[in-house]
């Protein structure tokens, strides 16, 4: 039997013969010709010819409705144990060919088996920081462009007093000759270390890692050696195949947090594009992002929450034989964190939707509570701390004054 | 005067206050915050502002059809010179950001000065084939996946002894046993000399540079000691950079020929995603492409003709100042080829479109001609001969049996 890696279309169309046409991209991004070979031409390609696994057709009920769910299987065979070829393969001419959208991917165990994956994974981070009981907090710089080292560092403690597990970098924070790499981390962890003996927390720092393609291992290791422990990545930007290579270098060894910076370029459109479960999901998680980032259904930049739910499952499963390939060797699970618009009123719906395996991540909903970031943060963990002990955030706010006045200015959007 | 770039967006929204949405736009992508800060921070913080350069309101008849063209200015200082920098700054959070579409983007000078563009260009790859009297002819190959050197080495001849000016390795053709970069470099261009020297003609031979990222550049450097004189390269699969930094690599000494592949995952949408003048156009030209290929709207992928002059108008327009920004060096122009479907009675019709400087692209149009590949190169050069003489195809197909038979079977589309 020939190992395969199968994709699945949703290709949109009022009159095609949908079998035809699958039968159509199943012989051309292979062989490229089938019934008009010889017999013997036949036996040889046989091993390199694409296959129809099946054809769901929706006829809808009116104009532009008409679509079928078209599951083609490409022998490894035909490309090399990468992402671009995969892409290219799977969804390279065939992109460009309807109205067609590329909704899910299933590879072969013996793909799946040039991909570590995560190399710390939701259990990994959990270890680094010491925290296995609840959901992760995360703060976002806010305004750094423009800003200075101290300006840096001082909004750095603050986020970190209020006792946060992870700050990340502005994703349009680039090399700049106020706040380089080496130099952000060291004022950084400088203000971690201070926050630290306050709180007795530990803390990552996803610093952001730019700059040209093939130097950014050595940025990596530019930063690492300076203390990074964590890297902040705008994966789209650069493509899976560098995320895996990061992730895959045993020098790089600590977190990579996925940005879905430029993703909406190619998930939104029912009709054409690539899926948020397979670009956020599936892809980010073979190519090794231990965290990532996507768009909640809760706030300001808004993904319907049935494609947060399937992200969360491509990120989140343990069943890698229903839902990737008959792995060789297990795949660690990445953190998924919906993002953006997030205020601690959000706490008891982002816990109903994504369990304690998650990051709370907010921005505005830290910098901004009346009393400042420190409090901003404190706000969320007292939210945190009321879902898991079962109280209402009204209830905890009673005792806390963090939470009472995050929840006068934002509200409770009750789960 | 601070030095921006410029993105253009179409935005749809029925209820939008547009002109809030831009305002909020060149803040929030750029300083973050504005109006709250005291005057000592916006005096300090200016030239990090973005601004709105303006907004054109398209009311439309009908729910969905309101839009806005909003065109930022995002000052340089804020993004190091790269593409994912550049991408991720105009187009990283806001692609996610409701319907919008990135449709252009003007570059600074000082941008520019980063980018050497095509090595080649078209005078370039013109030179290196001594044709310049006449827009180019190329052949894809056919079946490739399965076939070994001598097969590809026979097929490669066929093609080569039609008259063709390059030839292109089909994309889904990565690293395999059986037909390897450099040896397969070696066997094609042996068939080539064989061609070369019953047509007198030169050849370029595009083989598709694949596999990891870090390791392209020593691929790249074996097919060249290999003899190789051109590139294919999939240039959305791996990131405008990674093509940037190959172009910019002055070991890597011959063409490089960008492939559309994955393209659709992000142009044909009216809503999202990044329109095909700046995708296929300004960022592959910019990033070095020498030729760039995308679909033909002529034959079986089809793109609308607007969007193919839009294309073309991005790769040969030598007015940077209007359409790219103050550049300080002059940027080479790349071969627009428009590709898919194409057969010689659509000679006119490119030729009509495109001009001189393009370059007539065919696959089943020179392998099923009738009377083998050798008649389908001939019947090419031959319509382009026609088409340069003011003949009608009829009327050359009169003294032309390979003309004749290919619009025997595919007809003649008049320009």
């Amino acid at each position: 039997m020939t190992a395969t890696c199968t994709a699945t279309y949703r290709l949109y169309d009022d009159k095609a013969d949908f079998h035809k046409k699958a039968q159509g991209i199943a012989v051309g991004l292979t062989v490229g010709s089938w019934t008009e070979l010889p017999a013997a031409q036949q036996a040889k390609m046989e091993k390199h010819l694409g296959k129809v696994v099946s054809v769901d057709v929706v006829e809808g009920s009116g104009a532009g409705e008409r679509y079928a769910d078209i599951r083609i299987a490409y022998p490894d065979i035909n490309f090399s144990r990468d992402i671009p070829a995969l892409l290219v393969t799977i969804f390279g001419k065939l992109s460009m060919d309807g109205r067609i959208k590329l909704i899910d991917v299933h590879f072969s165990g013996d793909f799946l088996s040039a991909f570590p994956g995560p190399k710390f994974g939701i259990e990994g981070v959990r270890e680094l920081l010491g925290v296995h009981d609840r959901p992760l907090l995360m703060s976002i710089f806010k305004s750094v462009i423009g800003h200075d080292l101290s300006e840096l560092q001082e909004q750095f403690y603050k986020q970190a007093a209020g006792g946060v597990d992870l700050i990340k970098d502005d994703e349009i924070l680039f090399e700049n000759p106020l706040t380089p790499i080496e130099r952000r981390v060291e004022a950084c962890l400088q203000a971690a270390e201070r926050a630290s003996r306050e709180t007795g927390q530990k803390l990552l720092y996803a610093t952001n890692l730019t700059g040209p393609t093939f130097r950014l291992k050595d940025q990596a290791r530019k930063a690492i050696a300076a203390g990074a422990n964590a890297f902040l990545f705008n994966v789209l930007a650069y493509g899976f195949d560098v995320l895996h290579e990061l992730a895959a270098d045993p020098d790089i060894n600590v977190p990579i947090m996925a940005h879905p910076a430029v993703a909406g370029a190619m998930y939104p459109s029912p009709h054409y594009g690539i899926a948020a479960n397979v670009l956020l999901g599936k892809l980010m998680r073979i190519a090794g992002a231990d965290i990532v980032l996507f768009p909640s259904p809760y706030g300001s930049v808004v993904m319907p929450r049935e494609e947060n739910m399937a992200i969360k499952h491509a990120l989140l499963t343990t069943d890698l034989e229903a839902d990737y390939g008959s792995a060789k060797q297990p795949l660690k699970r990445s953190f998924p964190v919906p993002s953006a618009g997030i205020h601690p009123g959000l706490v008891p719906l982002i816990l109903r939707d994504f369990g304690h395996d998650t990051i709370v991540n907010a921005g505005g909903g830290v910098h901004g509570h009346p009393q400042g970031a420190i409090a901003g943060g404190q706000a969320f963990r007292q939210a945190i701390d009321a879902v898991l002990a079962g109280q209402s955030l009204q209830e905890a706010a009673a005792s806390h004054a963090e939470l009472k006045a995050a929840i006068d200015i934002w509200g409770v959007k009750e789960a």
